[in-house]
C-alpha cells in the first residue's frame, strides 16, 4: 500500500523507517544515534546494522521512505485535469510530509547538514529534482491543454518551491503557521496572474 | 563607522565578532566552540569570557551586529522613492549578510538551531520583525505618494521574506545561485503586478 511507486521496502525497513521518524521526532538530528532509532524499534538493533551500515545510510534511506510518502499521497490526482493537479501538489507540499511540529524541526535540522554531508546532499537533491518535475510536467500539460498560458515550466515549477521552501522554514522557525496559509494565497495569485490566461 | 544604527559596541566586542565570523566559516556551527573563536582573536581568551558568558550568548551578540551591519547597508538609501527603496531592500536582503559560501552555510545551521534554543530564537525573531518593518513601510510610503496600489504592506513584506528565505536556503543547499537571480525576477513581476497601478 502507497509503497509502489519507489524503492521495494521490507517490512523490516518500514518497520526501522518509522523507528527512525520517532526517534528524529524525540531527539532531533543532532542527538540522533542508532540507539535512539533502535530504542524505538521493537526487534534487534542487529537487524538495524544488518540494513544501514551507518546513521548517514540509514538516513538517506528514510528521505526516499518520505518522498515515496509523498509520491503515493499525490498519484491519487493523476486524471484530474492540470489546474486541479497542480493545486494538489501545491496543497500536499505545503503541508509537508509529516504534521508532527518536532519533525518539520527535525527536518530543517537535517536539511541544513546537507552541505557538510554529501550524502545527505544528493538525497535532497533529488527528492527536489523529482518535486521539481512533477510541478513542471503538470503546468506543461496545463500549457497544451490551454489552461494555462505559455510560461516556462521549469521557472514556475522552482519558484513554486522557492515560496513552499520559505514559507515552511519560516513557519517551522518562527512557529507562525499562518504563513504557510498565507503563501497559498500568494500562491494562488500568482497562478492567477502568471498562468492563467487574462479572461479567467 | 557603520555602527551608528544598533548597539553600541567597543573595539574588542568588534574584533571578538570578526574572529567569531571568521570561525563559523572554519568550523561551521556544530563545531563551534569558544575555544576555535578564541583561535581567531588575537588578544586574550579571558577577554572574550570576560564579554559573554556562553557560546550562546556570544552568538547572539554576533546576529545582532549582523543586523546592524545590514542596517548601516540600507540606511543610506533613506531619500530614495519607496520603489527604489523597495529594490535597494529586496537586493541587499536576497545577497544576504556576506557572500563567502561557508559563512551562509553556517548560518543556515545556525537558523536550524532556533527552535532548539530559545535565545537563538528570539534574536532572529527580532531581526526578522525589523526587517519586516523595513519592508512594510517602504510599501506603506509608497502607497501614500501613490507610487504602489492599496495593498496590505505587512503582506507584501512577508510575501517578500518568504521569497527571499527559500531562495537563499534553495541556493545553500543546491550550490544553485541562479535561484536567487530567477527569485529577484519573480519580486520584479510580483511587484509589478501587485504593487504597481495598472498603467505602468
Amino acid at each position: 500500500m502507497g509503497e509502489d511507486t519507489g524503492t521495494e521496502r521490507s517490512e523490516t525497513q518500514t518497520a526501522i523507517m518509522e523507528a527512525t521518524y520517532r526517534a528524529l521526532c524525540e531527539h532531533g538530528y543532532a542527538d540522533l544515534t542508532m540507539q535512539a532509532i533502535a530504542d524505538e524499534f521493537e526487534k534487534s538493533k542487529s537487524l538495524i546494522h544488518y540494513h544501514y551500515d551507518t546513521k548517514e545510510e540509514l538516513l538517506v534511506a528514510f528521505l526516499d521512505y518520505l518522498i515515496d510518502g509523498f509520491l503515493a499521497k499525490v498519484e491519487d490526482t493523476d486524471d484530474e485535469d492540470p489546474r486541479e493537479r497542480l493545486d494538489t501538489l501545491v496543497d500536499t507540499l505545503l503541508a509537508g510530509p509529516e504534521k508532527s511540529e518536532d519533525f518539520q524541526v527535525a527536518m530543517l535540522e537535517l536539511r541544513s547538514q546537507a552541505p557538510y554531508v554529501e550524502a545527505y546532499r544528493e538525497a535532497f537533491s533529488a527528492n527536489d529534482a523529482h518535486l521539481r518535475s512533477l510541478l513542471a510536467d503538470t503546468v506543461r500539460d496545463g500549457i497544451e491543454a490551454g489552461e494555462f498560458r505559455d510560461v516556462d515550466p521549469d521557472r514556475v515549477a522552482e519558484t513554486l518551491l522557492v515560496l513552499v521552501d520559505g514559507a515552511r522554514s519560516r513557519s517551522v522557525l518562527f512557529g507562525d503557521s499562518d504563513t504557510v496559509e498565507h503563501t497559498r494565497q500568494t500562491i494562488d495569485g500568482y497562478v492567477r496572474s502568471h498562468l492563467l490566461p487574462d479572461d479567467t
